[in-house]
């Protein structure tokens, strides 16, 4: 079977969390999960942000756990009330939701004798069959149930539970990339590039333009997992912004 | 009526594209489309990232625009091969794509004689119906259909073009909102919290904890349309807060 003919394998990340909507704070999770799933060779293939309301992250976490061969949350899994995200995903796969005594042991070795209260133990609560998602930061775990992942909202919290998940995720042959730049506007090179991407049907080739206050230009990605048709698209590219008369560079401009 | 009996005045922004997901950009839209519209009135309910992939585009315009007041898309109006989110839009409303003599015209005062080519010409399509949204940065124009207005994904542009309409945007009662800090770990302030939230059931309170390397802590968000009912539970929260023996301080901490 060669590459093109591999299913892809896919994920889709829910983003939990009024304070994104509202504005009051920038995800940095979505970043950072895609150069996550990029090694691992599984696609990003979507990413929703939704409110702190039950119906709509139970929701949206059948629609995304059926499409997609995973999923991710961020959010949602503190002590508060506008920590829900446990009892949603219970109530998505339809399962009990109880204190595990796994997280329930972590908590009391965490906390300080009598700390561990009743709004702190709604971090140990797990939907029936989930399995834990350890978290060395703040200690209050993440889970897995079925191909869903819960992690925490806090940047460096859902870096460090997702580094403990690598070897759980099977995906396919990892994304390479190469990026090439030119000093050319976007619309004197887009006619050779769309010529290019018919050339290269099995690569994917995106064109971000940018602008300073100096100097404009042109970033190319090719993105593909076979890497010698990567560098040969890359050869020719390089030959086209020739062609036109300019310089090229690798990598994104400074 | 009442200003809780007023429906809310929604909207959703669909950002399209492949380097959002792949991980090469940092989005910066949502943060800034959030604030806009909070001035506004508007509740920004959902974002989706999705690919440059044509029927999920016009899968997801079509959800997204029976579903929400107002509908923002971000990014693929350039002139290159990955720019299709014009031809998706007039997809999703079934609709003609043709070259708006406006938008033509546009172009045609920008470009040098004999620089508007093929591939900058496709920058000038507009779906039946369309009305030029304007684009003082670059010239090549956005575009509002229906409740749809379709912007650039740069930034820099994506922010003119969306004040150049706020005129256009019938809102509702403007969301306000105070953030009250202190040192408490979250777990103490979460049984005193879901009280005064029961308490106000109209507003909508966040509690988002943060750890720094010489201190941790929590800062709560309160949000309503009611100013008198937003600084009645502001002061309740910093009682709550001197209560558990910390000080509180007004807005995020620094």
């Amino acid at each position: 079977m060669s590459d093109s003919e591999k299913k892809d394998v896919t994920a889709c990340l829910i983003v939990i969390g009024n304070e994104i909507l509202s504005g009051r704070t920038q995800d940095r999770n979505l970043a950072y999960l895609a150069n996550f799933l990029n090694d691992t060779g599984v696609r990003l293939r979507e990413a929703r942000v939704i409110p702190d309301v039950s119906d709509t992250i139970v929701a949206a976490v059948n629609e995304c756990r059926a499409a997609y061969d995973y999923v991710f949350t961020s959010g949602g899994i503190g002590p508060t009330h506008d920590d829900i995200t446990a009892e949603c995903i219970a109530r998505a796969f339809g399962v009990e939701l109880s204190i595990d005594p796994r997280a329930r042991a972590i908590l009391e070795e965490h906390y300080l004798p009598g700390e561990l209260n009743e709004a702190r133990l709604r971090m140990a609560r797990v939907p029936a069959g989930g399995e834990l998602i350890e978290n060395p930061v703040s200690k209050a775990p993440g889970f897995r149930i079925g191909n869903v992942f819960v992690l925490a909202g806090v940047p460096e919290i859902f870096q460090t539970m997702l580094e403990s998940l690598r070897h759980c995720i099977a995906g396919g042959a990892p994304m390479l990339s190469r990026t090439i730049g030119c000093p050319l506007p976007e619309g004197k090179l887009a006619g050779p590039l769309a010529a290019l991407q018919d050339r290269y049907p099995g690569m994917d080739i995106g064109s971000y333009p940018f602008y300073r206050i100096s100097r404009y230009g042109v970033s190319v990605v090719l993105r593909g997992t076979d890497a010698a048709q990567l560098d040969a698209a890359a050869e020719e590219l390089k030959r086209i912004i020739r062609d036109l008369g300019a310089e090229s560079w690798e990598g994104e401009h400074a």
